[in-house]
Protein backbone atom coordinates (compact mmCIF):
# COMPACT_ATOMS: atom_id res chain seq x y z
CA UNK A 1 0.00 0.00 0.00
CA UNK A 2 1.24 3.11 -0.75
CA UNK A 3 0.90 6.18 1.91
CA UNK A 4 0.64 9.21 0.92
CA UNK A 5 3.40 11.31 1.73
CA UNK A 6 3.81 13.58 4.93
CA UNK A 7 5.80 16.84 4.89
CA UNK A 8 7.71 18.05 7.39
CA UNK A 9 9.64 21.16 7.70
CA UNK A 10 12.94 21.15 9.57
CA UNK A 11 14.63 23.79 10.55
CA UNK A 12 18.53 23.16 10.15
CA UNK A 13 20.99 25.21 11.51
CA UNK A 14 23.67 22.90 9.85
CA UNK A 15 24.60 22.25 13.94
CA UNK A 16 24.65 18.57 15.20
CA UNK A 17 21.28 18.49 16.62
CA UNK A 18 19.52 19.79 13.62
CA UNK A 19 21.10 16.96 11.36
CA UNK A 20 20.18 14.44 14.08
CA UNK A 21 16.03 15.94 14.36
CA UNK A 22 15.89 15.86 10.24
CA UNK A 23 17.09 12.38 10.50
CA UNK A 24 14.56 11.43 13.06
CA UNK A 25 11.79 12.98 11.12
CA UNK A 26 13.09 10.96 7.84
CA UNK A 27 12.95 8.05 9.42
CA UNK A 28 9.53 8.54 10.79
CA UNK A 29 8.61 8.63 7.11
CA UNK A 30 8.48 12.49 6.50
CA UNK A 31 9.66 14.34 3.05
CA UNK A 32 11.93 17.25 4.57
CA UNK A 33 11.79 20.75 3.35
CA UNK A 34 15.12 21.75 5.45
CA UNK A 35 14.71 25.93 6.56
CA UNK A 36 18.17 27.73 7.33
CA UNK A 37 18.36 31.62 8.12
CA UNK A 38 20.92 33.93 6.67
CA UNK A 39 20.53 36.10 10.02
CA UNK A 40 24.09 37.75 9.95
CA UNK A 41 25.81 35.03 12.42
CA UNK A 42 29.42 35.49 12.31
CA UNK A 43 29.87 31.68 11.51
CA UNK A 44 28.59 31.34 7.87
CA UNK A 45 29.93 28.47 7.50
CA UNK A 46 26.81 26.97 9.14
CA UNK A 47 24.68 27.58 5.94
CA UNK A 48 27.19 25.50 3.93
CA UNK A 49 27.39 22.83 6.89
CA UNK A 50 23.55 23.53 6.82
CA UNK A 51 23.08 22.47 2.96
CA UNK A 52 25.70 19.37 3.05
CA UNK A 53 23.54 17.93 5.56
CA UNK A 54 20.22 18.91 3.80
CA UNK A 55 21.39 16.72 0.98
CA UNK A 56 22.58 13.93 3.06
CA UNK A 57 19.25 13.39 3.91
CA UNK A 58 17.97 13.82 0.63
CA UNK A 59 15.89 16.84 1.48
CA UNK A 60 13.09 17.81 -1.47
CA UNK A 61 14.23 21.42 -1.17
CA UNK A 62 16.44 23.83 1.19
CA UNK A 63 15.22 26.96 1.62
CA UNK A 64 17.78 29.75 3.26
CA UNK A 65 15.78 32.96 4.07
CA UNK A 66 17.75 36.47 4.89
CA UNK A 67 16.72 38.19 8.15
CA UNK A 68 18.21 41.26 9.47
CA UNK A 69 18.65 40.28 12.76
CA UNK A 70 22.09 42.15 12.67
CA UNK A 71 19.87 44.97 12.64
CA UNK A 72 18.52 44.67 15.72
CA UNK A 73 21.82 43.66 17.67
CA UNK A 74 21.40 42.62 21.16
CA UNK A 75 24.16 39.22 20.56
CA UNK A 76 27.60 38.36 20.53
CA UNK A 77 26.61 35.98 17.40
CA UNK A 78 25.69 39.20 15.13
CA UNK A 79 26.75 42.07 17.02
CA UNK A 80 30.33 42.25 15.75
CA UNK A 81 31.15 44.62 18.54
CA UNK A 82 30.44 42.12 21.62
CA UNK A 83 32.87 39.01 22.19
CA UNK A 84 32.51 35.38 21.75
CA UNK A 85 33.03 33.82 25.64
CA UNK A 86 35.10 31.07 26.09
CA UNK A 87 35.52 28.39 28.24
CA UNK A 88 32.55 29.34 30.31
CA UNK A 89 30.92 26.30 30.18
CA UNK A 90 29.34 24.84 33.22
CA UNK A 91 31.39 28.83 35.34
CA UNK A 92 28.35 29.73 33.81
CA UNK A 93 25.37 29.06 36.38
CA UNK A 94 22.24 29.93 35.46
CA UNK A 95 23.08 33.18 33.43
CA UNK A 96 21.93 33.17 29.96
CA UNK A 97 24.71 33.74 27.66
CA UNK A 98 25.91 36.42 25.36
CA UNK A 99 25.51 34.25 22.82
CA UNK A 100 21.80 34.12 23.08
CA UNK A 101 19.92 35.94 19.97
CA UNK A 102 17.15 37.91 21.20
CA UNK A 103 13.80 35.96 19.95
CA UNK A 104 15.41 33.83 17.64
CA UNK A 105 14.04 30.82 17.98
CA UNK A 106 10.24 32.89 18.01
CA UNK A 107 11.17 34.24 14.79
CA UNK A 108 12.49 30.76 13.16
CA UNK A 109 9.11 28.77 14.08
CA UNK A 110 6.91 31.89 13.03
CA UNK A 111 9.02 31.42 9.66
CA UNK A 112 8.70 27.19 9.41
CA UNK A 113 5.16 27.96 10.51
CA UNK A 114 4.66 30.38 7.35
CA UNK A 115 6.42 27.98 4.99
CA UNK A 116 4.61 25.08 6.18
CA UNK A 117 1.03 26.45 5.59
CA UNK A 118 1.59 27.27 2.25
CA UNK A 119 3.23 23.89 1.80
CA UNK A 120 0.55 22.17 3.59
CA UNK A 121 2.71 20.78 5.69
CA UNK A 122 1.50 20.17 9.70
CA UNK A 123 4.88 19.00 11.10
CA UNK A 124 6.99 21.44 12.23
CA UNK A 125 10.81 20.05 13.72
CA UNK A 126 12.87 21.85 15.62
CA UNK A 127 16.07 20.57 17.39
CA UNK A 128 16.44 22.15 20.37
CA UNK A 129 17.21 20.72 23.04
CA UNK A 130 17.84 20.83 27.61
CA UNK A 131 21.43 20.96 27.38
CA UNK A 132 21.70 23.75 24.31
CA UNK A 133 19.39 25.27 26.40
CA UNK A 134 22.09 26.37 28.73
CA UNK A 135 20.22 29.29 30.07
CA UNK A 136 18.22 29.84 26.00
CA UNK A 137 14.80 30.83 27.22
CA UNK A 138 13.74 29.93 24.14
CA UNK A 139 14.82 26.30 24.13
CA UNK A 140 12.75 25.38 26.87
CA UNK A 141 9.04 23.01 26.91
CA UNK A 142 6.71 25.52 28.38
CA UNK A 143 8.09 28.20 25.40
CA UNK A 144 7.24 25.40 22.11
CA UNK A 145 4.19 24.47 23.76
CA UNK A 146 2.82 28.48 23.89
CA UNK A 147 4.56 29.12 20.59
CA UNK A 148 2.60 26.33 19.11
CA UNK A 149 -0.53 27.30 20.48
CA UNK A 150 -0.18 31.02 19.14
CA UNK A 151 0.93 29.66 15.64
CA UNK A 152 -2.54 27.73 15.24
CA UNK A 153 -4.65 30.17 16.51
CA UNK A 154 -2.83 32.83 14.18
CA UNK A 155 -3.17 30.82 10.95
CA UNK A 156 -5.35 30.19 8.06
CA UNK A 157 -4.82 26.33 8.55
CA UNK A 158 -4.63 26.48 11.99
CA UNK A 159 -7.55 28.54 13.05
CA UNK A 160 -10.04 25.51 11.69
CA UNK A 161 -8.96 22.60 13.09
CA UNK A 162 -9.29 22.38 17.16
CA UNK A 163 -6.22 24.86 17.26
CA UNK A 164 -3.93 22.15 16.56
CA UNK A 165 -2.95 21.70 12.76
CA UNK A 166 0.56 22.73 13.17
CA UNK A 167 3.02 20.44 15.21
CA UNK A 168 6.28 21.38 16.68
CA UNK A 169 8.19 18.30 17.36
CA UNK A 170 10.97 18.78 19.65
CA UNK A 171 12.72 15.34 19.77
CA UNK A 172 15.71 16.16 21.27
CA UNK A 173 14.43 18.50 23.95
CA UNK A 174 14.99 15.83 27.06
CA UNK A 175 18.02 14.18 25.64
CA UNK A 176 21.73 15.49 26.50
CA UNK A 177 24.17 15.93 24.20
CA UNK A 178 26.22 12.44 24.20
CA UNK A 179 22.20 10.88 23.88
CA UNK A 180 21.86 13.37 20.60
CA UNK A 181 25.28 12.06 19.16
CA UNK A 182 24.14 7.79 19.99
CA UNK A 183 21.02 8.94 18.01
CA UNK A 184 22.31 10.05 15.47
CA UNK A 185 25.25 7.86 14.85
CA UNK A 186 22.34 4.93 14.92
CA UNK A 187 20.20 6.86 12.27
CA UNK A 188 23.15 7.04 10.34
CA UNK A 189 23.63 11.17 10.44
CA UNK A 190 27.40 12.09 9.53
CA UNK A 191 28.30 14.45 12.01
CA UNK A 192 32.14 15.60 9.66
CA UNK A 193 29.32 17.32 7.96
CA UNK A 194 27.53 18.88 10.96
CA UNK A 195 29.07 22.86 12.66
CA UNK A 196 28.94 23.61 15.74
CA UNK A 197 31.07 26.64 16.44
CA UNK A 198 30.25 29.82 17.27
CA UNK A 199 34.16 31.22 16.57
CA UNK A 200 35.64 29.39 13.75
CA UNK A 201 38.66 30.37 11.81
CA UNK A 202 38.79 31.91 8.00
CA UNK A 203 39.30 28.10 6.84
CA UNK A 204 36.37 27.55 8.67
CA UNK A 205 37.45 25.18 11.35
CA UNK A 206 36.00 24.86 14.86
CA UNK A 207 38.26 26.93 17.70
CA UNK A 208 37.13 23.98 19.96
CA UNK A 209 36.78 26.52 23.00
CA UNK A 210 33.25 28.27 22.40
CA UNK A 211 30.61 26.89 25.01
CA UNK A 212 29.00 25.25 21.45
CA UNK A 213 32.73 23.82 20.92
CA UNK A 214 32.94 22.29 24.38
CA UNK A 215 29.31 21.25 24.69
CA UNK A 216 30.20 19.47 21.28
CA UNK A 217 33.22 17.42 22.86
CA UNK A 218 32.27 16.48 26.15
CA UNK A 219 28.62 14.78 24.21
CA UNK A 220 31.05 12.84 21.83
CA UNK A 221 33.39 12.20 24.85
CA UNK A 222 30.78 11.13 27.01
CA UNK A 223 29.17 9.61 24.17
CA UNK A 224 32.63 7.15 23.71
CA UNK A 225 32.48 8.54 20.04
CA UNK A 226 35.19 10.40 18.08
CA UNK A 227 34.14 14.16 16.66
CA UNK A 228 34.94 13.56 12.85
CA UNK A 229 35.85 16.96 13.04
CA UNK A 230 39.19 19.16 12.53
CA UNK A 231 39.48 21.77 15.19
CA UNK A 232 42.30 24.39 14.86
CA UNK A 233 43.63 23.29 18.43
CA UNK A 234 42.93 20.96 21.25
CA UNK B 1 8.72 66.28 38.53
CA UNK B 2 10.39 64.41 35.82
CA UNK B 3 9.12 60.55 34.83
CA UNK B 4 11.50 57.65 33.34
CA UNK B 5 10.39 58.19 29.55
CA UNK B 6 9.06 54.83 28.42
CA UNK B 7 9.59 53.23 25.08
CA UNK B 8 7.33 51.66 22.99
CA UNK B 9 8.30 49.54 19.69
CA UNK B 10 5.42 50.60 17.49
CA UNK B 11 4.65 48.31 14.29
CA UNK B 12 3.41 50.83 11.63
CA UNK B 13 2.47 49.42 8.25
CA UNK B 14 1.80 53.01 7.11
CA UNK B 15 -2.01 52.49 6.77
CA UNK B 16 -4.38 54.18 8.80
CA UNK B 17 -4.64 51.79 12.07
CA UNK B 18 -0.86 51.83 12.80
CA UNK B 19 -0.63 55.84 12.24
CA UNK B 20 -3.39 55.97 14.89
CA UNK B 21 -2.14 53.28 17.32
CA UNK B 22 0.98 55.23 16.92
CA UNK B 23 -0.74 58.65 17.74
CA UNK B 24 -2.31 56.40 20.67
CA UNK B 25 1.03 55.35 22.29
CA UNK B 26 2.54 58.70 21.84
CA UNK B 27 -0.59 60.13 23.99
CA UNK B 28 0.11 57.66 26.54
CA UNK B 29 3.74 59.33 27.04
CA UNK B 30 5.86 56.26 25.37
CA UNK B 31 8.91 57.39 23.06
CA UNK B 32 7.94 55.77 19.90
CA UNK B 33 10.19 53.57 18.26
CA UNK B 34 8.86 52.61 14.96
CA UNK B 35 9.25 49.46 13.20
CA UNK B 36 8.14 48.20 9.57
CA UNK B 37 8.94 45.74 7.27
CA UNK B 38 10.23 45.32 3.78
CA UNK B 39 9.11 42.27 2.80
CA UNK B 40 7.95 41.71 -0.91
CA UNK B 41 4.80 43.33 -0.59
CA UNK B 42 3.15 44.44 -3.89
CA UNK B 43 2.61 48.06 -2.19
CA UNK B 44 5.99 49.33 -2.15
CA UNK B 45 4.51 53.12 -1.12
CA UNK B 46 3.63 51.71 1.93
CA UNK B 47 6.92 52.10 3.29
CA UNK B 48 7.17 55.65 2.33
CA UNK B 49 4.21 56.69 4.17
CA UNK B 50 5.55 54.52 7.53
CA UNK B 51 8.71 56.87 7.35
CA UNK B 52 6.05 60.23 7.07
CA UNK B 53 3.90 58.52 9.51
CA UNK B 54 7.09 57.90 12.03
CA UNK B 55 8.56 61.47 11.19
CA UNK B 56 4.59 62.80 12.55
CA UNK B 57 4.84 61.40 15.57
CA UNK B 58 8.13 62.44 16.37
CA UNK B 59 9.42 59.07 16.53
CA UNK B 60 12.98 58.19 18.22
CA UNK B 61 13.89 56.15 15.27
CA UNK B 62 12.18 53.97 12.07
CA UNK B 63 13.72 50.66 11.67
CA UNK B 64 12.99 49.05 8.53
CA UNK B 65 13.81 45.25 7.91
CA UNK B 66 13.94 43.33 5.39
CA UNK B 67 12.18 40.49 4.90
CA UNK B 68 12.13 37.46 2.31
CA UNK B 69 8.33 36.39 2.42
CA UNK B 70 8.11 36.19 -1.16
CA UNK B 71 10.38 33.36 -1.19
CA UNK B 72 7.59 31.56 1.07
CA UNK B 73 4.98 32.75 -1.25
CA UNK B 74 1.33 31.87 -0.45
CA UNK B 75 -0.02 35.13 -0.71
CA UNK B 76 -1.44 37.50 -3.22
CA UNK B 77 0.01 40.49 -1.57
CA UNK B 78 3.71 38.81 -1.97
CA UNK B 79 3.24 36.55 -5.19
CA UNK B 80 2.41 38.28 -8.12
CA UNK B 81 1.59 34.92 -10.28
CA UNK B 82 -1.81 35.93 -7.79
CA UNK B 83 -4.64 38.33 -8.29
CA UNK B 84 -5.52 40.64 -5.86
CA UNK B 85 -9.35 40.80 -5.48
CA UNK B 86 -11.53 43.70 -5.90
CA UNK B 87 -14.88 44.85 -4.20
CA UNK B 88 -15.65 41.43 -2.76
CA UNK B 89 -15.95 43.24 0.80
CA UNK B 90 -18.78 41.73 2.36
CA UNK B 91 -19.16 38.92 -0.50
CA UNK B 92 -16.34 37.05 1.13
CA UNK B 93 -18.64 36.18 4.09
CA UNK B 94 -16.20 34.12 6.62
CA UNK B 95 -13.82 33.18 4.55
CA UNK B 96 -9.97 34.00 4.57
CA UNK B 97 -9.08 36.33 1.67
CA UNK B 98 -6.36 35.48 -0.73
CA UNK B 99 -4.35 38.72 0.56
CA UNK B 100 -3.44 36.91 3.63
CA UNK B 101 -0.18 36.39 4.31
CA UNK B 102 1.05 33.05 5.99
CA UNK B 103 1.68 34.02 9.72
CA UNK B 104 2.65 37.68 9.18
CA UNK B 105 1.69 38.92 12.47
CA UNK B 106 3.73 36.34 14.10
CA UNK B 107 6.75 37.17 12.06
CA UNK B 108 6.10 40.66 12.88
CA UNK B 109 5.60 40.53 16.51
CA UNK B 110 8.85 38.30 16.96
CA UNK B 111 10.89 40.81 15.75
CA UNK B 112 9.24 43.63 17.41
CA UNK B 113 10.04 41.24 20.59
CA UNK B 114 13.44 41.08 19.68
CA UNK B 115 14.03 44.84 18.83
CA UNK B 116 11.85 45.64 22.30
CA UNK B 117 14.47 43.02 24.04
CA UNK B 118 17.18 44.67 23.04
CA UNK B 119 16.44 48.53 23.89
CA UNK B 120 14.72 47.52 27.11
CA UNK B 121 11.03 48.42 26.33
CA UNK B 122 8.47 46.44 27.18
CA UNK B 123 5.79 47.70 25.30
CA UNK B 124 4.84 46.73 21.73
CA UNK B 125 1.88 48.58 20.01
CA UNK B 126 -0.12 46.90 17.24
CA UNK B 127 -2.76 48.31 14.71
CA UNK B 128 -4.77 45.39 14.09
CA UNK B 129 -8.48 45.47 14.89
CA UNK B 130 -11.58 43.25 14.36
CA UNK B 131 -12.58 45.07 10.87
CA UNK B 132 -9.05 44.76 9.49
CA UNK B 133 -9.67 40.72 10.89
CA UNK B 134 -12.32 40.50 8.38
CA UNK B 135 -11.27 36.39 8.10
CA UNK B 136 -7.52 37.10 9.18
CA UNK B 137 -6.44 34.75 11.71
CA UNK B 138 -3.44 36.59 13.45
CA UNK B 139 -5.92 39.62 14.42
CA UNK B 140 -7.88 38.12 16.31
CA UNK B 141 -7.82 39.06 20.43
CA UNK B 142 -7.19 34.93 21.45
CA UNK B 143 -3.86 34.84 18.98
CA UNK B 144 -2.33 37.90 20.22
CA UNK B 145 -3.41 36.83 23.98
CA UNK B 146 -1.31 33.62 23.17
CA UNK B 147 1.42 35.07 21.20
CA UNK B 148 2.09 37.33 24.07
CA UNK B 149 2.21 34.28 26.22
CA UNK B 150 4.91 32.76 23.71
CA UNK B 151 7.10 36.04 23.57
CA UNK B 152 7.45 36.02 27.19
CA UNK B 153 8.41 32.25 27.62
CA UNK B 154 10.84 32.50 25.00
CA UNK B 155 13.18 36.06 25.85
CA UNK B 156 16.01 36.49 28.22
CA UNK B 157 13.52 39.61 29.84
CA UNK B 158 10.58 38.04 29.52
CA UNK B 159 11.57 34.75 31.40
CA UNK B 160 12.16 36.34 34.98
CA UNK B 161 8.97 38.27 35.24
CA UNK B 162 6.20 36.52 36.17
CA UNK B 163 5.77 35.63 32.34
CA UNK B 164 4.70 39.51 31.83
CA UNK B 165 7.93 41.43 30.74
CA UNK B 166 6.16 42.18 27.51
CA UNK B 167 2.92 43.70 26.27
CA UNK B 168 1.06 43.35 23.72
CA UNK B 169 -1.12 46.11 23.19
CA UNK B 170 -3.46 46.06 20.62
CA UNK B 171 -6.20 49.47 21.50
CA UNK B 172 -7.83 49.12 18.10
CA UNK B 173 -9.01 45.47 18.33
CA UNK B 174 -12.71 46.48 18.97
CA UNK B 175 -13.05 49.83 17.07
CA UNK B 176 -15.10 49.51 13.66
CA UNK B 177 -13.14 51.63 11.26
CA UNK B 178 -14.66 54.78 11.66
CA UNK B 179 -14.15 54.78 15.49
CA UNK B 180 -10.67 54.46 14.95
CA UNK B 181 -10.81 57.30 12.19
CA UNK B 182 -12.28 59.43 14.97
CA UNK B 183 -10.15 58.56 17.32
CA UNK B 184 -7.33 59.06 15.16
CA UNK B 185 -8.32 62.81 14.25
CA UNK B 186 -9.11 63.59 17.80
CA UNK B 187 -5.41 62.62 18.41
CA UNK B 188 -4.46 64.70 15.04
CA UNK B 189 -3.25 61.88 12.81
CA UNK B 190 -2.66 63.12 9.42
CA UNK B 191 -4.32 60.61 7.35
CA UNK B 192 -3.15 61.81 3.94
CA UNK B 193 0.06 60.52 5.14
CA UNK B 194 -1.03 56.77 5.47
CA UNK B 195 -1.33 54.63 2.62
CA UNK B 196 -4.05 51.82 3.03
CA UNK B 197 -4.69 50.44 -0.84
CA UNK B 198 -3.24 47.04 -2.10
CA UNK B 199 -3.13 48.05 -5.99
CA UNK B 200 -2.03 51.49 -6.28
CA UNK B 201 -0.86 53.12 -9.40
CA UNK B 202 3.09 53.79 -10.50
CA UNK B 203 2.36 57.29 -9.12
CA UNK B 204 1.31 55.55 -5.29
CA UNK B 205 -2.21 56.74 -5.70
CA UNK B 206 -4.70 54.49 -3.99
CA UNK B 207 -7.37 52.18 -6.32
CA UNK B 208 -10.17 53.16 -4.07
CA UNK B 209 -11.59 49.23 -4.95
CA UNK B 210 -9.49 46.65 -3.03
CA UNK B 211 -10.83 45.27 0.25
CA UNK B 212 -8.58 48.09 1.67
CA UNK B 213 -9.65 51.06 -0.20
CA UNK B 214 -13.21 50.01 0.31
CA UNK B 215 -13.21 49.49 4.28
CA UNK B 216 -10.81 52.81 4.48
CA UNK B 217 -13.91 54.72 2.46
CA UNK B 218 -16.19 53.02 4.26
CA UNK B 219 -14.99 54.30 7.28
CA UNK B 220 -14.61 57.69 6.43
CA UNK B 221 -17.91 58.05 5.36
CA UNK B 222 -19.39 56.31 8.50
CA UNK B 223 -17.09 58.77 10.48
CA UNK B 224 -18.67 61.57 8.28
CA UNK B 225 -15.22 62.94 7.55
CA UNK B 226 -12.90 63.33 4.35
CA UNK B 227 -10.53 60.93 3.38
CA UNK B 228 -7.71 63.43 1.95
CA UNK B 229 -6.31 60.71 -0.10
CA UNK B 230 -6.18 61.33 -4.37
CA UNK B 231 -7.90 58.27 -5.32
CA UNK B 232 -7.44 56.83 -9.02
CA UNK B 233 -11.11 56.95 -9.84
CA UNK B 234 -14.20 56.67 -7.63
Amino acid sequence: MIMKEKKAVVLLSGGLDSATVGAVARQQGYRLYCLSFDYGQRHQCELEAADKVAQSLSAVHHLILRLDLNRIGGSSLTDRNLEVPRNQVGSSGQEIPITYVPARNTIFIAHAVAWAETLEARDIFLGVNAVDYSGYPDCRPAFIQAMERAVNLGTKLGVGEDDRYFRLHAPLIKLSKHEIIQLGTRLGVDYGLTHSCYDPDARGRPCGQCDSCCLRLQGFAAAGLEDPLAYQSR
